[in-house]
C-alpha cells in the first residue's frame, strides 16, 4: 500500500496504540519522518526500555520498574490505610486530586469469572496475607462502580471482615458541578440512598 | 507526576506524536504496558529502524529506505509524465485513488521565503536538470491550492516553460458529492472560472 515497505511497516506498528486508525497512523509516521526524527528515536528507545524493564511492584502490584514503586518505598506514607483500585491509572488519578497519604493495592483488573479472572489473578491471596498481619487499620475500596467493580469490592470486603479489618467504600453519587437533570437514574438512586446528615 | 520515573518518561515521549496530549499519551502507555507489550516492542524496533534507515529517494525525493523508491524503480511507470506534489502523503493519496502511471517529484514542502525555504530547499535545481534532459513530456502540478502551493506551482511552471515542457495543473473546483450551498466562495469562483465545454 505504501510506496516504501518500511514506512508501511511503521504505519502498521503504530496501530497498536489505542485510538490510532490507519489515517492517524499514517499522519504520525510522516510527521516523525519529516519533522521529528529525534523525537522518534527517543520514543523508540524509551519504549524498548519500558517494555523490557517495567514489571509490577512487589507490594502493591502497580506497574513499576523498581521492586517497590515510589509510593510503597516512601517512608512518608501512612501504612495503616490501604486503598484498593483496579488499575495504575486509578492510582494516578487519586494521587493527582486528593490528599490521600496511605498506600494502594492495585488489582490490575476486576473479578470476571467468565474471562477466567479469579481472585488469584488479582493478587487477592497477597492482599489476604497482608490483611492477616494486622498492620492495615482501614481498607478503602475504590474499584469502579460497575457490575464487575462492585462484585470485586463485595468479595474483598467479605475477606477483610473475616480478618476484622475496617472496610470503607468511596462515595458514589452526583458528581460535583453535575446537574441533577442530566444525571442517570441509577446514580441518582445511589446518591439518594447514600444521603448523610449535615 | 507519575508513580514511576520510566512510565513518566514513556508518557512524555509519546507526546512527540501529532495529536497526542497528556491524557491520550497516558492511556497509550498503560495500554501497551498492561495489554500489548509485544506490540510495544515491535513498534520500538520498527521506529528505531525507520528513523535510522529512511532517507529520500534519489530521483523523486520522497521518503524511502532504498536509493530509489518503489515507484521510481518500477519499470512499469511512464517516464514521460512527472507529477509534482508537496509531500509523500500526497503521493500516497494519488496512488490510492487514481490510475496515474507516471512518476512523481516530491518537493517535501512549498516555497516559503519568510521561513527561508527557497527553490534549492525544494530540490528545484534537481527538477530543473531533469526537465533539461527532454525526457519529461508533461509536468503535472499537483501542489495544494493554498497561497504557498499556488506560488510554488507558478514558479515551477515558469521554469518548465523555459525548457519548452508542457505544464498542466490539476483541476480545482467543487468536490464530488459536495453541495454548492456549502462550498466556500473562493472555491466557487475557481470552479466557475475553470468551466469546460461538455
Amino acid at each position: 500500500m505504501s510506496t516504501s515497505r518500511l514506512i508501511g511497516q511503521l504505519i502498521e506498528s503504530l496501530r497498536c496504540l489505542p485510538g490510532v486508525g490507519p489515517k492517524s497512523a499514517q499522519r504520525m509516521a510522516y510527521h516523525l519522518l519529516e519533522y521529528d526524527r529525534d523525537g522518534g528515536r527517543l520514543l523508540a528507545q524509551v519504549l524498548e526500555q519500558s517494555m523490557q524493564q517495567i514489571g509490577n511492584c512487589e507490594s502493591c502490584r502497580t506497574l513499576s520498574e523498581e521492586q517497590l514503586c515510589t509510593l510503597c518505598a516512601s517512608e512518608r506514607r501512612d501504612r495503616s490505610q490501604l486503598c484498593v483500585v483496579e488499575t495504575p491509572a486509578d492510582v494516578q488519578a487519586l494521587e493527582q486530586s486528593i490528599g490521600y497519604t496511605g498506600l494502594y493495592f492495585v488489582l490490575m483488573g476486576h473479578l470476571s469469572p467468565l474471562d477466567g479472572i479469579g481472585p488469584e489473578a488479582l493478587g487477592l491471596d497477597v492482599l489476604d496475607r497482608r490483611l492477616r498481619t494486622g498492620k492495615v487499620g482501614e481498607l478503602i475500596l475504590a474499584t469502579n462502580p460497575t457490575v464487575e467493580g462492585e462484585a470485586t469490592a463485595h468479595f474483598i470486603s467479605e475477606m477483610a471482615h473475616g480478618h476484622g479489618v475496617r472496610v470503607t467504600r468511596i462515595a458514589h453519587g452526583v458528581p460535583m458541578g453535575g446537574e441533577l437533570e442530566y444525571i442517570d437514574s441509577n446514580t441518582l438512586s445511589h446518591a439518594f440512598a447514600g444521603r448523610q446528615d449535615i
